[in-house]
């Protein structure tokens, strides 16, 4: 192998060093035979070159050639040349020169790969996951790859300068009470017992604050046995941090310094800082998301006072019943067929409203399903509230807060992904803050936290939790991008007489609390400082740097939607002995082998 | 929380800058009332700060300072000031200054803790782990995990530097058949399927390289379910490696300039490359080891051919049936007396030796237990061979040569250990090469692969494995520091001709191998290129670096050695639900709750 060692990468090899002998070690990616002359694109990491092989230059080497196929693995030594005029490929970022080969040897063959190592393939996921070593080595999956790479070096650097610890912590732990479905392990030597693979650090990050290491960091995986869908996995990675002592505004301002780092490190994107933030409440009224996509306005307007005293029934009783009237402008789609406006009144139907109203401000006069009931003073306090010009066309929910949000919210992400008013390569920031604390289950007739039980309430809302506990606002904050959340985080509950306070409003005796936070409750009683922190979503956060939409994209080797590795066959029947070791046996056990 | 900022940290304190008005956050170490005067120290993080409260300053201080025990958590806001040179404290790194009070504000109180926060304290481990979060403030402990967070920066910033990329393997994975116990998680979707925890990310990474990645590295969380020893873990720390088209030399210097740079830049260390090169049969003839510690000599001395003809039957003997003897020279201790020289007689014959003969070389001639059966010459040879002078004292072990390495090495260290010959604060490196490929198991009468079935044979021994397949050599390597394996790693077998003779050997057929290993040996047929890597335990090197005898001083929140953790007390019983939705159940279905 010494005698074949790389000197250069393919990407390296460019006008430059025309003249220098190199060394390239790769793949091949084609070979095409023309005039006597073999021409074989080699492509490493870094890119691809054309190797040239002429019987005149080294006869023995064309032979080698000959036999050569896509994939083979190669070491190739020859000279830099610069092309001629003509077959310069400017496509190519090696395209002006090529390498005159003197010597080839061949590390390996390759069978007929099950489809083309190359961006433009359409292949079935199926197959490239199942192949996900060849899917790896498409330009844009390892570009991919190399940003998430960059991005966790980044990351790394900026918390290190910024004196937090990367701290390691369990996998084996313990099942929690509330939350998502726990990953289980069966305990070899406790038989009966079970570890539980961690939903996330939570316990673990608070518990170092608690024995004062300060600031903390972690880029930790973390499990949750759910129901999958497109951007979600069994085990996904979460950039974890907490701080003590750090008054929330200064943390805040430090992990908008840090995503702006990340963006601009990795992928050249400019981010400016400090970002939008928006109450939760705001977000609702005006977008119908806490997680709204700011890149374009078409804002969610309430006409609620403008129209409590109208005759028209459906919306003056909707108002009367504690409900909504809200209106989207979609501006300039007055023209909309009759055609296009059912096919969105379908979809809000689908998303829960019990019907769309529309308005078109066309030239010649306001069309639409509840002009007739309006009067014209409505329509103009109408238009004057939402904005709407002659050839603009209002789409109205009336409901409920929540489903008015619902479904205004959706169909505004919608419309505007219809209409392209989305500028892709922008990144729209924000915080979202003060979220409520509690959420009241209708089903279970009890409030759960939203968060989790550690959050702290706003200190003027905590007189709240006792007489409503619904109105408390949290010290919570999401950082969204773009319509997704991909960070969330918050200050949490240090005080006893707090904690106290909020496991009341959760209906959880203090009993029942210490058996199910037991330890995190006892160290808090052993001076546990103020703190507060936040998780990223580092695999979301990776697809958007790459501007993937499915989180499968960013992880090497993810898993489908039932939970499987289709590379690996993973999860599958173990043997008998195993389980029985473990004192398990399965309840249908006829799949063990 | 905004008034009561932390401007500076305690080890800040000094006298450069006496006069300024700071705030300080952190616990109290200890509180001592004198001559009207309160004075509490400090700690946080970094350090500890002399505070004072005096009533002529702030009365209102002194009254909350009254309150203050020990582990409260506190802000303090005053004026640095100089002390008065007799009350200057030169053990403390700010003890020429100490903060005069004029606020104080209690962010929390604390009970008495179960042991006092402090590096001398003779805690019981069990205590320690239950209250970790205390054990952590003592300020050893924050040492070592801020050298473990260092450590990781360092390897991290130099693999960047070296062109290799960070990336992300399965937890959740395929059980492998070969290798230790695996833990299992039982698959919800894919009733009595399972994945299996990584016992490490071997097969992933060797798939990364076919995948073109070229270099890979991570810090992954591996997971073997053995019995545990005192520097074993349930789940532990590696920094995982593995590089295509490097020739394995540069990768070598390449991972001892990275490991000196990690000693350099954590604990100042400098160390030198290259490092020392040891051949395992050297390794296993000079120290019975296959991982030396280096820091002394006393090396195994063979003695077969000095002896070959001796009239004294035992250790003619011993040679004539393919055994050796050997002895180590124990330098100065001559006059031990019988009773030590019995004591390690008998460890000798703990360690598996049928008995342990000595001479002893005293001023009034050569006493011990062979003296009498061997030859004056034999005695002038054994002396020359071992450089035994007057005051030295040699111990003899006949035996076969894996029984005298066992026993001599194990001899060698715990002598070393005794005398105090070993220099704690030296650093000695070597690699350890020419690992056998092969291990034979009389019990299962064949041969298993001694560090994994894709392990690349040396080149000039490959006729062997047909042959003489124990006496094949591997292109294996380990890095040893200090009688510690530290990191292990090989060259991979990429030819598909070189894995079957592999197998072959292995007494496996190829069908057999693909049921096993089947997405790998067909990942290989695609276009594999050569490569090898290694695997570091991270765990044990902090544990060297901070100069623990003990792994769990360096995990955060480690594992017992029956696997539990007694702070969460993990594993715990689960409900009898999240089984049934598993689809497993106990065979002694008692423990559930």
């Amino acid at each position: 192998m010494e005698s074949v060692h790389r000197t250069h990468q393919a990407s390296k090899c460019t006008k430059e060093i025309v003249g220098q002998k190199v060394t390239l070690n790769g793949w091949v990616q084609k070979r095409r035979d023309l005039g006597g002359l073999i021409f074989i694109d080699l492509r490493d990491r870094s890119g691809i070159v054309q190797v040239v092989f002429n019987p005149e230059i080294s006869p023995e080497a064309v032979r080698v050639a000959e036999k050569v196929r896509s994939e083979y693995v190669l070491s190739v030594t020859g000279k830099i040349v610069a092309r001629s005029p003509e077959t310069v490929n400017p496509k190519m970022a090696t395209g002006e020169v090529e390498v005159q080969c003197e010597k080839v040897h061949i590390f390996n063959p390759a069978k007929t790969p099950p489809f083309m190592i190359q961006d433009q393939a359409e292949i079935d996921e199926a197959v490239r996951l199942k192949y996900r070593y060849l899917d790896l080595r498409r330009p844009k999956m390892q570009q991919t790859l190399f940003i998430r790479h960059r991005a966790m070096q980044v990351v790394r650097r900026f918390l290190d300068e910024h004196g937090f610890i990367e701290m390691e912590t369990p996998m084996l732990t313990k099942s929690t009470p509330e939350g998502a479905r726990d990953y289980l392990v069966p305990s070899r030597v406790q038989k009966g017992s079970f570890y539980a693979l961690p939903q996330s650090p939570q316990l673990f990050k608070q518990l170092f604050m608690v024995a004062g290491m300060e600031r903390y960091f972690q880029f930790a995986r973390c499990f949750r046995d759910e129901d999958l869908r497109a951007d979600r996995q069994p085990e996904f990675t979460q950039i974890d941090i907490e701080a003590s002592f750090l008054p929330p505004e200064t943390f805040l301002s430090m992990m908008e310094e840090m995503v702006s780092r990340l963006f601009k490190e990795t992928i050249g994107a400019e981010v400016k800082t400090p970002f939008e933030r928006l109450t939760y409440r705001e977000a609702m009224n005006r977008f119908g998301s806490d997680k709204p996509d700011l890149r374009f306005g078409m804002e969610l307007i309430d006409l609620s006072e403008v129209l409590r005293q109208t005759s028209f029934k459906v919306f003056a009783g909707t108002i009367a019943g504690g409900g909504q009237v809200k209106a989207i402008n979609v501006k300039g789609c007055a023209g909309w067929s009759r055609k296009e406006i059912d096919h969105w009144g379908k979809v809000a139907v689908q998303l829960g409203a019990k019907g769309l109203a529309w308005l078109a401000f066309k030239e010649d006069g306001v069309k639409g399903s509840v002009s007739k009931f309006l009067s014209e003073q409505e329509i103009t306090e109408i238009s004057k509230a939402t904005q709407a010009k002659t050839g603009d066309l209002l789409f109205f929910v009336a409901d409920q807060a929540k489903v008015v949000a619902n479904v205004l919210g959706e169909l505004r992400l919608r419309i505007a992904k219809e209409l392209k008013l989305i500028n892709q390569n922008q990144f729209k920031f924000a915080w979202i803050t003060e979220f409520p604390l509690l959420e009241y289950s209708e089903e279970d007739g009890r409030y759960y936290a939203m968060h989790h039980p550690f959050t702290m309430p706003m200190e003027e809302d905590i007189p709240l939790l006792r007489t409503e506990p619904g109105k408390v606002r949290a010290k919570a904050y999401d950082m969204v991008l773009n319509g997704y959340e991909i960070g969330g985080g918050s200050q949490r509950i240090y005080q006893r007489e707090v904690q106290e306070l909020m496991f009341d409003a959760l209906g959880i005796s203090m009993q029942e609390a210490k058996e199910k936070f037991g330890f995190l409750l006892e160290a808090f009683e052993y001076g546990a400082p103020p703190h507060g922190g936040i998780a990223f979503g580092f695999d979301r956060i990776v697809m958007l740097l790459c501007g993937h939409s499915n989180m499968r994209e960013c992880i090497a080797f993810p898993k489908t939607a039932s939970a499987s590795c289709l590379l690996t066959e993973a999860p599958s029947p173990v043997d008998e002995k195993q389980l029985e070791e473990l004192n398990i046996c399965l309840r249908e056990p006829q799949k063990t082998v």
